[in-house]
């Protein structure tokens, strides 16, 4: 059988017409999870898939399948996608271009009359992105059983209303289970969201696994008191504490390169008057490394900074961490078949870590996992100048119908 | 003629009853300018000046007169007051006492049948704060004309709600022109809203000028990118920059000790979502020193290292002075009216610069006027933790009686 090509300029289409649905004016989009965007992103992915003979699934938690049967249908399936949510300020082809690059792979099959052994399903995970609903990754770790269903159901956005109640207004509060069935492997392709395949000038990132992750909450407590009549060496300013302590963050991802990363991403003052003293800061931290033991010792030199700043500065507070996603090894196998499938179309080529989380991290706990990235401009991603070129979107998607035709075709 | 004593427990019964309007859990107030909490504070006090047989005027800005009679009602009044509005988590002494103690002051003449020989005016202006309608100090701004009615009536809120509108929802939109009349003198009194009497265990604070004030807006821009992916040495993180310019800031303040004050008091970053390298920073600056010409080089510092800051840290940006209030001398014999009275009564008192701004600022370019300030417990003011001994209310609510009447008797 002779490996069939993807058709290129139908899926740049395909992209083109999904951006359009909540369009920024600065090229990007604004598709939170569950809303009416997110739901009309749905409709238009939905719309294409039954146009290719695909059999639509919604599970609980809205995670969107859409199914190509194989010849032995009772087979585990191949599951090729990634999400079509974004952040508030997002980009284009961050999540949507996994999500139609698996797309164009079940087209490219119809268009070729191939019948695969295995089924193969596309998928859009539902809030990848956890911008509206925290934590990320919500529908994959739902789908791994990783999260409890009616915890990711009930969890709420910032007025208030629940995952589940905004789900059902955009008619996605599917009835199917979620999870509980195997899964032959998996196969996600994305932009990098880093600088280093435009840096390295390689078309193609052979995913080796995913960053760990830890999220904290931190507060820096002093005392409000009036901008006018208080000396200086009398005030207890949240704000000069939390200056330092951010100063000091970054300093221990800096000692931690080249794969340690820290951002504090949120910043809130208390009570955030012009002429108040601040009385408290909160912020996030995000930590990231791919080996294990290098990120727990980060994690504990934050909780050191935070202890020497707040005795420094005189102020008090509070450092928890809310959530650890442990490094991620992806399937060996797989990493294989995508690095040979690069190689045999002669992509340039380099295998990389992730610093990013994705739909992928939960799925390689399923079955074997595999990514595959392209580079995306400058690096940018989670802003809506995020760009890609079309040649390496296009060779993206070959790689993944490519991986995906050999294990599709595997007997056990 | 005796000088009579003012009634501490009606005013002290008074101070605690306007504190119930807009009292939070902590034991400040929330009474923000020209809402339901403004308008029952306001109609508390209109009561009660209707029974001390005062005549009512509000002006166009909604500034609050309550008129008591001269001898010779044509001659030109001695107002006394403050304002009724509080910051957001506010205390409630911060204006209310020294309105609460014009009224006293009114109330003790009536209670020991003192004719005055000119007209006594207790005033409660609008939105000294500044907190919800920008500047601060609005209402004596307008009436000293400093500040154009319309300008300020057309000033909007975060939600785009003007305070003409607002006013006029809480029936305080007057008709009488705002200024424009003679006033013989003005005396305020004011909780020092900082901790100086109290470490020097003075009663009475004997106010000499109020400091100069700049505020400035500041932003720092970066590039917004992906928390995970982006390497430490490849970020333009608007956070890092502004967390040293906090820095820096405060240590030009503390360059112009003793009297020096710079304070970051608001500070949004964006998009301010948990793994986003924050693309930019908006911070504000408030910079106070009684010497103009300190004052002016501590701007000449700030922009220095504004510039500095963006090119150690490859940022952009912008810093825009938005407002400068110079400093301020009272008038001298008014000054020593207020001292002369406090030794008579033999109250503990020492000279001070106000380092915050006052309505008695504006006033003073109207006519002749000073301050008196109590001390406030640990120097604590906007804050709901402010609060002051009921003794030192007293004790400066008599002094203020005491100057008062020596202007009111005054023929020219």
């Amino acid at each position: 059988m002779k490996t069939p090509s993807v058709n290129g300029a139908r899926l740049i289409e395909s992209l083109r017409s999904m951006a359009r649905i909540g369009a920024t004016q600065k090229g990007g989009v604004c598709r939170l999870a569950a809303t009416t965007e997110d739901r009309d992103a749905r409709h238009l992915f939905v719309d294409w898939a039954k146009k290719a003979n695909c059999e639509i699934n919604v599970d609980q938690v809205g995670n969107l399948f859409c199914r190509r049967r194989g010849q032995n249908d009772e087979l585990a399936p191949i599951i090729l996608g990634s999400h079509l949510d974004s952040q508030p300020t997002g980009g284009k082809y961050d999540g949507a271009f996994g999500v139609l690059a698996a797309l164009e792979v079940i087209r490219a099959l119809n268009d070729n009359n191939i019948e695969t052994l295995r089924p193969i399903e596309a998928v859009s995970w539902t809030n990848e992105e956890g911008s509206r609903f925290p934590p990320a990754m919500m529908g994959s770790a739902v789908f791994a059983g990783a999260l409890k269903l009616s915890d990711a159901l009930n969890t709420k956005d910032l007025d208030g209303c629940t995952l589940q109640e905004s789900l059902s207004q955009i008619g996605y509060a599917g009835a199917v289970p979620c999870g509980e069935r195997p899964v032959y492997a998996y196969f996600e392709a994305h932009i990098e969201q880093g600088p280093i395949l435009e840096a390295e000038s390689k078309i193609i990132g052979v995913v080796e696994g995913i960053q760990g992750i830890r999220w904290f909450d931190c507060t820096i407590v002093g005392e409000e008191a009036h901008a006018g009549p208080t000396p200086m060496h009398a005030r207890r300013d949240a704000l000069i504490g939390a200056a330092h302590l951010v100063q000091r963050i970054n300093a221990i991802a800096v000692q931690n390169k080249p794969y340690g990363r820290a951002t504090v991403g949120q910043f809130r003052l208390f009570p955030n008057s012009r002429n108040v003293i601040p009385g408290k800061v909160s912020l996030t931290v995000d930590m990231r490394h791919p080996d294990p033991d290098a990120l727990a010792s980060m994690g504990g030199s934050l909780r050191t900074q935070f202890e020497t700043t707040c005795k420094e500065t005189e102020l008090s507070g509070n450092l928890e961490e809310i959530w650890y996603s442990p490094p991620t090894n992806f399937e060996l196998t797989c990493v294989h078949i995508v690095e040979r499938a690069a190689q045999l179309r002669q992509y340039s080529n380099m295998r990389i870590v992730s610093g990013a989380g994705h739909d992928a991290k939960y799925m390689a706990d399923v079955c074997p996992t595999a990514m595959i990235f392209i580079p995306c401009k400058g690096g940018l991603s989670h802003n809506e100048m995020e760009d890609a070129e079309d040649v390496h979107l296009v060779a993206g998607t070959q790689v993944l119908l490519d991986a995906a035709l050999i294990k599709a075709m595997e007997e056990e």
